[in-house]
């Protein structure tokens, strides 16, 4: 498509970079930039500019921040000898929702994949056993996702561990609440019957 | 959804306002633009702000430009007799795609809607009145979309024309190529028959 404006056609080229952002939903974005009033749209290039230059990451768990240490690390209610241990940002976003962790985080900054190029000296491990060392740290959760790249980080993170007088869980695989049983997947399903739990410990919430 | 970070809140709650983009996606779209480098989330920052503050509008057609008259309207091998009226700036993009109109545009910027609030004075009609009388316009082609309110507008231009000596034409409708003529609207369909060419007329490109 040819634009009758370089800025127009500059606007929509960066803004096609975005993920899920084709040329035609850039070109949307971009005329709608243009249609509303001049502060609201200066206001939105402004955030991003200050997301951008001023955001920090906590120094203990990697977690996004906007200042050196994270709200959570600060906050001296929680369980600093439990310590979740996630990929990245979003996972400490949807386990805070669920109000059930008192305990604090570890961000990972990814899992180790090869195929991505990614080993274990470009994500946050070295920290994460400082941190086990130097703070007495009780239990370790491992709260990745269920792939091979997912196992692989944990049984890693698991054997640098070894020796240190820490506990480590993963958090509970199976069948999700509310989920029906027959469209359940094979795998998930299986999981769920060898790792039953007593049904009394069910009740607990 | 609870953000450790003010910054990053205000840069969801901006990317949010867009069209078509809900918490979830400012939220994706936000964490992106942190992972990427840092100069890429700047030059779309840069490309935002030089779209809303440096962009014109030409003085003569009202079409996108970053000059005060824009490239068709200087191009001197355009037919400046000819004006086809649109309603947005993306109906020029679509209509200069086709490459089969070497006339010039006038951009209305909406269309005739009581509903919405918008009567002509909010449009670029009487600009395109004093143009068909300034250049001796020879024709005027109505393009716009063929809703209640585009019918409307292009009666209200028809009006304010009567008199000149300015042909009024409106693009065609009917079934488009390619199209099957089961799945074609009734309406469509109809007026596809009332308005049928001659055979040979078909034949040309």
């Amino acid at each position: 498509m040819e634009f009758s404006s370089k800025l127009l056609e500059n606007a929509v080229s960066e803004l096609k970079q975005l993920p899920g952002i084709g040329r035609n939903t850039a070109l949307r974005l971009a005329l709608h930039l243009l249609k509303r009033p001049e502060e609201q749209s200066l206001q939105l290039a402004k955030a991003i500019t200050e997301l951008r230059t001023r955001i920090k990451f906590c120094k203990i768990c990697h977690n996004i921040s906007d200042t050196e240490v994270c709200e959570i690390c600060k906050n001296l209610n929680r369980d600093h000898q439990l310590i979740c241990v996630v990929e990245d940002i979003r996972d400490v976003m949807a386990i805070e929702n669920t109000a059930q962790f008192r305990g604090v985080y570890h961000v990972l900054g990814g899992k180790i994949s090869p195929m991505d190029g990614v080993g274990p000296s470009d994500l946050n491990i070295f920290s994460l056993v400082e941190r086990v060392k130097k703070d007495q740290v009780k239990e370790i959760i491992f709260a990745l996702s269920s792939t091979m790249e997912g196992d692989t980080t944990n049984f890693y993170i698991y054997k640098q561990l070894e020796g240190l007088p820490v506990k480590t869980s993963t958090i509970a695989r199976g069948i999700g609440v509310g989920d029906e049983l027959e469209y359940a997947d094979q795998i998930t399903l299986g999981q769920s019957i060898v790792q039953r739990i007593p049904f009394e410990n069910s009740l607990k919430q």
